[in-house]
């Protein structure tokens, strides 16, 4: 059973901490009639039920939810093509999930970490669908902005650039040519040790926004081993980590 | 008069709708007791109620407001100088207003367009203060996030990297090296004119979730003069314009 159409609403949510919502995404919240939620052991085991407690929060009547499970993501493709099958696979699932449900709901909706627009694939994977819904976007605090805002900082110089990349791209490509200031998510391996740190100054995050939240701060050269320790402490404490880290050049000469 | 200390809060409000507030966001403003507001005049004509608005919605009782002006930038002095100086001249603002305030204030706060980290100035501005309060920074959403949710699109390719940069810095330094994907701020000139179309996608927003918003998408090659024409007529109508844009570039070869 398909449904002709109905609304995927994607909601950007924040980084865990539930103030994080804005009103135009608890007002999303209470007009789906269908959230579809990760089953738990899918997610990080302390973020398992943030999503429901935000759901509890901002209805005044039970939500309706559906369960799905994240299909395993096969690392034997190469990287983009792994992306692109676990991608599919996530469709597949998401359209189950919303054929099955009886009624047929008009507005589904998805809560995103983050925002749904940076580094989340929930756009690209809604785009799969078939037949395919309207989508709309709501969007969320990201961890590059609860980064700075922990560390009340700016991104950016005055009128000057800033580039968002990778761990592996850092990794792989150096530090991008003509810009002083680049943040790096997705780096599970503290690729921040691959550069020369002379003239550079992180800011890191991790558990941003939540009660867990850690914060460093300092020249790259004496901050880069103690990151990497704390960073390994407290992954191991968890179990999970997510982090983030802003890094800023001083201009030579 | 000087105040021994008080906490500054810098609360990013979003990009002109009152639905973007985060809850973090709303309990700041409820919080405060005093919020510093540039006075009327001083800010877009459709904007400048906007900030009351907002602080009427989320407070039960009626909030204590301080208005100041804000001081003409000069232009003289070259770009960075003007702003440096600038910079003083408003941080003196607010520490005569907030001085002014009887009886002094423990928690003062200020909306702030979009995110205060990202092209504001605002925590740069309350580095200034002597002495030096506590600044808390509550992140907002940005015009890049109103922007790519309007067109339900990631801002970054699968695992790729971006550039945020300004109108001024495509002109003089051309498209960033090595970088596929940028979005351009604080650009009244169309700069994206100024680089070659060919290969390049771009999504443009103004008025970004605000009831006027126009949103165009294509080609550069096809979209470059609409988007010209389209952002006069606009400006001319409203007598200002907020816009932002990204530009994706195909990969040659």
């Amino acid at each position: 059973m398909t449904h002709a159409s109905f609304d995927l609403t994607l909601i950007g949510i924040g980084t865990g901490n539930p103030d994080h919502l804005t009103e135009q995404g608890a007002r999303a919240i209470r007009q789906a009639d269908l959230i579809l939620i990760p089953r738990k052991g899918a997610d990080k085991a302390d973020l398992a039920d943030l999503r429901e407690q935000i759901i509890a929060r901002v209805c005044d009547r039970p939500a309706r939810i559906a369960y799905f499970d994240i299909p395993k993501r096969r690392a034997d493709d190469g990287y983009l093509r792994g992306v692109e099958d676990w991608h599919d696979a996530i469709a597949a699932r998401w359209h189950e999930t919303i054929a099955a449900a009886d009624p047929a709901p008009a507005r589904v909706a998805l809560l995103i970490w983050g925002d749904p627009s940076l580094y989340d694939s929930s756009p690209r994977i809604a785009a799969r669908l078939d037949p395919r819904p309207r989508v709309r976007v709501v969007p969320g605090i990201t961890a590059l902005q609860a980064l700075t805002a922990a560390h009340a900082i700016p991104v950016n110089d005055i009128g000057a650039p800033f580039a968002v990349t990778t761990g592996r791209r850092l990794r792989e490509e150096g530090w991008p040519a003509g810009i002083d200031t680049i943040a790096v998510m997705l780096d599970g391996d503290c690729s921040f040790r691959a550069i020369d740190p002379e003239g550079v100054e992180i800011w890191w995050g991790a558990f941003l926004g939540m009660e867990e939240e850690i914060l460093l701060h300092g020249p790259l050269q004496d901050m880069a081993e103690r990151i990497v320790e704390t960073r390994a402490r407290a992954r191991a404490r968890h179990g999970w980590i997510m982090d983030i880290y802003l890094m800023r050049r001083r201009r030579r000469g």
